[in-house]
């Protein structure tokens, strides 16, 4: 069990309200440090350990200012992405690109940024070089394909469209390595929202071995093992948390079994984790607008799947709290719906929830990732504001909320515009 | 069988790209309008029929100028779309709000539009009057719970958040008589792109029944009655387009079974078609820019899910025409792939397909409608431009590319923005 809890009091979150009318997104800026540290602290025993803060779950560059304060880079897979980071002074190699099907501008930024650029298959070595020439350090994506058993959310990684299979990344280090690169690095992303740690185990135990077998048969030193992120969250309260210091503890035993010995004991561990950083600590603050009572009972909130669309598009679960009503018995069943105009916006279905009252505070919690950032326009909905809770309890409006001219603006301005 | 041909040149197409570089959506006008006036002459024997187009299809104002010339109207549901119909000069009863869990603001700008206002619940009677007053003009949407099954893509009605129950629909006509409302319609929505006659014939049963009960027992002869929309579109080649025709004849043999001997023969019909009218004339043109070989084959496009969702959110087939090639064997199975850092980003899985070669164009068709409408900027992909194709052959941008500025603009201009 997991406590669901919300770091404002009632009282509190009603000055916010009055400041910054819902619904919007808020971050608790001491939880997402005090996690990241956490991350660090689990593989302190590494020679050094890399964070690539997963710039799709949370891309916004005040966050990813205090993720470089603790330490962190940025995971890129985007030129928005790349733009970002350096909009939050993170350049050079604390930025991994890790793209796939990757359009030649992407690259010249991250050339231009310096980056460490992950490539996704072998033919993007003669790609990036026509395009944006060889870079002083780059890694390779692999796909294990039948070694690793896929989940439900990431699939087979047969089936899977990123990544090179083991004969292609041999071949693609010797190929780069004729270019005249120097320095790698290995990379692997097979995991998503995994709760246990046999997962990770065995994602390290593969790419250990790989990077010794690329040491034996080419020569390469790889300079960092990136095990990718999937690191996840539990969204439903009966979940645990990933037990961070076990998994740590667990590829330290597995770097000392098999890099230590094959004079890897100096290789760098990074991740990408993205919404195991910030995915807990973002929450998306509603009002209850409208009740309805026809075949089941309906809680309309003033936010959609715009502003939350995991419950539509993979009906996942995020929990609810009801603000002011945490201890009232979770006595009544509601769809807790959008006003999208499709009928899978609901944010939850038959949830037993404290009865709600036109006005009421409504958090959906587990927001901070995959939240805000996979937010559309659809049917017209704007998307909300973002705000930083910091530790003192003061609010810094992180993201203005889009208005009626932002969603004109690819209309106006140019000829034959119908807009007056 | 349906032929999916693509009304532009390969020679003309290059010209287009060569000004307005892929990806972008291009829409035929002179289909549409052709496809607009079939609709109308399939309902020509009705006193009067209206088409309000479902604006979040494909809200785009220049394309609402079209309608409206062609003597439709806008379904909108959102204020962002009621604006947009105002900037295409549709406005008064040219609009129908149909609306569900309903923020004031779009009641009053429909309102102040002379909207015809289509309430989703008996509890927004109290709630329109209070924050925008009350129209002279209304309707309510009737969820038929039991009576129609529903099919795998809209839900059963019953467990749909949309609509009245049959004993709160007579209660809310009611209510909104005793509140000086003198003029009403009826409303109804329940299936979703739909093929087969009979699910339309079913609905208007349905409707027309209730239309006389209303009559018979509140006195109130209803103006319209507005049957939703729902007509599919075949986006399998092997599928029927849906028999207008027949859905007309079969609606007008109903309504003078039903309708006429109750003194309803001047009843207006409606619709709210949005999918069927663009649906077939919209195509996302898009150029390979990657091909790959792992453990299966894929060729990665310079677009994503970003432009087109469906396949993604829905496992939608959207046919693919490689351009130039279109007579050649469909002798390669490919992954048609975006660039998303999602998996799930394919248009196409396992397709059958002539070779493609690195620059090929290829068009996806069906995308006329919930294609750019349902784009996000997750991952940082920015939105791309929409086309109007003339009869004349020229072409009218009328939607721009987003650019790295839009995709900025939340984040800049207000106190503590990072941004330099």
């Amino acid at each position: 069990m997991n406590q669901k809890s919300f770091p404002i009091s009632q009282e509190a979150l009603e000055k916010i309200i009055a400041k910054y009318p819902t619904p919007f997104h808020i971050y608790d800026e001491k939880a997402i440090r005090q996690n990241l540290r956490r991350l660090f602290k689990a593989f302190s025993w590494a020679p050094e350990f890399r964070e690539y803060f997963a710039v799709k779950a949370t891309p916004n560059p005040r966050l990813l200012q205090i993720f470089k304060e603790e330490g962190a880079g940025a995971d890129c897979s985007s030129l928005a992405e790349l733009m970002l980071s350096e909009a939050a002074d993170i350049t050079g190699e604390k930025i991994m690109l890790t793209s796939n099907d990757t359009p030649a501008d992407e690259f010249q930024k991250a050339i231009q940024l310096g980056a460490v650029i992950n490539l996704d298959d072998i033919t993007h070595i003669e790609y990036l070089e026509k395009n944006a020439g060889m870079p002083s350090i780059m890694s390779f994506r692999y796909n294990p394909g039948n070694l690793i058993e896929g989940n439900d959310i990431i699939g087979k990684p047969t089936e899977a469209k990123y990544g090179l299979t083991h004969d292609q990344i041999l071949k693609a280090y010797k190929l780069a390595q004729e270019k005249g690169v120097k320095r790698f690095g290995l990379h692997c992303m097979v995991i998503s929202n995994e709760l246990r740690t046999e997962g990770f185990l065995l994602t390290a135990s593969i790419m250990f071995n790989l990077a010794v077998e690329i040491k034996n048969k080419l020569g390469i030193s790889i300079e960092f093992v990136n095990l990718g992120g999937g690191i996840g969250i539990p969204y439903r309260p009966e979940q645990d948390e990933v037990d961070l210091e076990a998994v740590g503890a667990g590829i330290h035993k597995l770097y000392q079994e098999i890099m230590e010995p094959a004079g890897l004991g100096s290789c760098a561990i990074a991740m990408e984790s993205g919404r195991a950083i910030t995915g807990p600590y973002g929450y998306l603050v509603s009002t209850a607008i409208h009740r309805k009572d026809t075949y089941k009972h309906y809680i309309g909130l003033d936010s959609c799947m715009a502003n939350l669309m995991r419950p539509a598009l993979y009906g996942a679960y995020h929990h609810i709290t009801v603000i002011g009503k945490e201890n009232e018995p979770a006595d009544h069943v509601y769809d807790v719906t959008g006003s999208l105009c499709e009928n899978n916006d609901k944010f939850a279905i038959d949830r037993q929830l404290p009865k709600i009252d036109i006005g009421d505070r409504i958090v959906i919690h587990d927001a901070g990732a995959h939240g805000h950032a996979m937010g559309f326009n659809y049917n017209g909905k704007l998307r909300s504001a973002e705000l930083l809770l910091h530790e003192d309890g003061s609010v810094e409006l992180i993201r203005r909320a889009e208005t009626i001219d932002d969603y004109f603006a690819t209309l106006t301005g140019f000829d034959g515009a119908l807009i007056k």
